[in-house]
């Protein structure tokens, strides 16, 4: 019998009347013969409100007591959604990720799943029961509650369909699939049927907010195919697998853009080695992820370094920033938070020239300045300004001519 | 070094205000040297919050659901706690009841506690953290979420310090200890010093609220000082101890009273041996907990059975009986939400006699109805009619000359 994993965002079980619609998804699988796993994310603006109301407190609470508190917003979910699928006469049992056997590292509020033990899961399945399981948490393997970081339910659903070797992990969201670009922005943007990991891993991390970009990664490494779609209606949506490619020639998938940015800049560093291997030294010890990098080598061995990271991370990273400049000798840190990213993705970029001229032309047709570029095999990147994005997207989609029915 | 056991209620922990007037009740023992648990229930209203939110689903949920539901409340209280005293500068560090190993039996919102691990909570407390154990909540072996029922936090904190031997178990209420009566009703009731555990007993299985009678029998059981007092002051509250008469012609302790009655009534059963075996067996088996019984031999080889349950549960206790009713062949079950019980309790009570007479004379000058009466050797029961509470209380009070001041 095949294994289904359904993953609902926050979004989708916001209410009871949206947990029953949940219920009714899963109930469907199950009777077509499959045995199902839902993974399921807190209701609606639960995580943050639990958070909001831990800063009544205090500013800086402890991340171990914040995973304390936020993961109970998922427990809530998965007994509401037992309750409302047994009401429908279907075997239900919700499991907390610390009771499925969800082991995780130790890095509070950002934990990674180190293994998870399939025996209880295949048993309850077994058993009849569809098995509903929190999103988002683990434990260590000293019995701690962490949690994954933001979108970190993706995360345990793609785990889940990787060691229960699901046929497919269907992860339901608010749109209908992945767009060539964000189509409240783009009203011509198109839904594309299938992307390949490598190409959904550059769209998740630059901000394509459909998929968290951790569960692409697992994904890619386990090979389970992900099928991103509508809790609203049951149209096909995108398929997430190895090559999604069909015909060699479609050079660009799509664009993609990232509000959550911030820049900071170390002035006048001293040029010598190992002063940036200390800066994103310090940066990583502290779990804070850098995105972009840029060293411009000024006169009189004085260097800026400058990078970005997500505006949450932004404090800490300018705190640290400001004390490694000390120790270092550098002569100040400057931030710009109204910054964005905008990118073009595409496999076919690889062996296609030209891409990067048509995206910069397209920037510069609509007079939008270029702060930072970076690119790899399948993705080009511009840091602009904020206030720039719409207008940049929109011109980089019609540039690369990936409006509906377009033709090349 | 000693240890002591704190535990606060729902509207001692109702919003972040009052976590941190909980905190520094816990870090002034610390101070002073102690080991300190800090017990805490879910905040304000928030188990109730959950039970609606699992009642727009259905009106019958799964209990070991309500369980994985309601459990959150707790958790959610630990960690604002654990937040609260380290932003005030002390090591602190929450778990929830199955983390730290309170075990239970497996009858999902009614478990009993069979044993705690004391191995993490004292590895906690030398390692010098205040540590802080969500009430109410345990684990079966199986490692399931199991909830004590309401109250049940109380349990948990006797229960924790019976396990590590405290000193004495704190528990803080929004009134400054036990008094003779309910002082809303009877405004010249009297806090008592010192209260034996049979008497608390009684008085907290009467409907005297300021104790779950179940953390009673376990202080009984374990001998633990259990000290119950505000949350507004650091005033002295009322001890609950092995013995507490120091004179011995104080006949009678306090009076109690309990709204949440209901009485069941089978009419015409047929009067042959096991039958109420039968009836009580079945009501056990659904732990449905039957208060008074009374059974009256009537004419013609039928009886009529009487018992009282709790109020929640007259629902299950009707069904129940109507079935039963029907397979003994008897006439007919009657039920009456509209009752109520007021008691005087005292262990002085043993040894004199007229202490029935005084109270039935007192309800009797009132024009007061009896309907149902029980007895224990610390205490007499009469069902009343609910409309009479009040009245009934303030007599019995007086006949039995407890007011502040009064002189026997």
């Amino acid at each position: 019998m095949g294994i289904i994993v359904q993953k609902f965002g926050g979004s989708s079980v916001a209410d009871p009347d949206k947990i029953k619609n949940v219920a009714r998804h899963a109930i469907d699988e199950f009777k077509a013969g499959r045995q199902v796993v839902v993974v399921v994310s807190a209701m609606g603006k639960t995580t943050d409100n639990l958070l909001a109301l831990a800063r009544q407190i205090t500013e800086s609470p402890n991340p171990r007591e914040i995973d304390m508190l936020i993961s109970t917003g998922e427990q809530i979910t998965i007994a509401m959604l037992a309750i409302a699928i047994q009401s429908m006469g279907y075997d239900a049992k919700s499991f907390t990720g610390p009771q499925v056997g969800i082991v995780t590292d130790s890095s509070h509020r950002k934990a990674k799943i180190s293994h998870i033990n399939d025996k209880k899961l295949r048993k309850e399945l077994d058993a009849g029961n569809i098995v509903i399981v929190a999103g988002f948490q683990g434990m260590t393997i000293d019995n701690e509650v962490t949690t994954l970081g933001r979108g970190g339910s993706d995360t345990t659903a793609v785990a889940l369909a990787a060691v229960l070797k699901a046929e497919v992990c269907d992860i339901y969201t608010d749109v209908d699939g992945v767009y060539t670009a964000d189509p409240r922005i783009v009203p011509g943007a198109r839904k594309l049927d299938r992307i390949s990991y490598d190409e959904m891993l550059e769209l998740a991390s630059l901000g394509a907010k459909v998929l968290h970009s951790r569960s692409v990664e697992v994904g890619k490494n386990f090979n389970v195919p992900i099928h991103v779609r509508s809790s609203f209606d049951s149209v096909r949506g995108t398929m997430v697998v190895q090559e999604a490619r069909e015909m060699e020639d479609i050079v660009v998938s799509g664009v993609a853009h990232n509000r959550n940015e911030a820049k900071v800049s170390i002035i006048g560093v001293p040029d010598r080695p190992g002063v940036a291997a200390q800066v994103f030294g310090e940066l990583g010890a502290k779990h804070i992820v850098v995105d972009m990098i840029i060293q411009n080598v000024g006169s009189q061995g004085l260097n800026d370094i400058s990078f970005t990271v997500s505006k949450d991370d932004l404090g800490e990273a300018l705190k640290l920033s400001e004390t490694i400049a000390k120790n270092i000798g550098a002569k100040e840190v400057r931030h710009d938070r109204d910054i964005a990213k905008v990118s073009v993705v595409g496999v076919g970029m690889k062996s296609h020239s030209g891409v990067a001229a048509t995206m910069f032309k397209a920037l510069a047709d609509k007079a939008i300045n270029i702060d930072m570029i970076s690119t790899s095999e399948i993705k080009i990147s511009c840091v602009i300004s904020e206030k720039d994005v719409d207008n940049a997207v929109r011109a980089i989609h019609k540039a690369f001519e990936l409006e509906a029915g377009a033709t090349k």
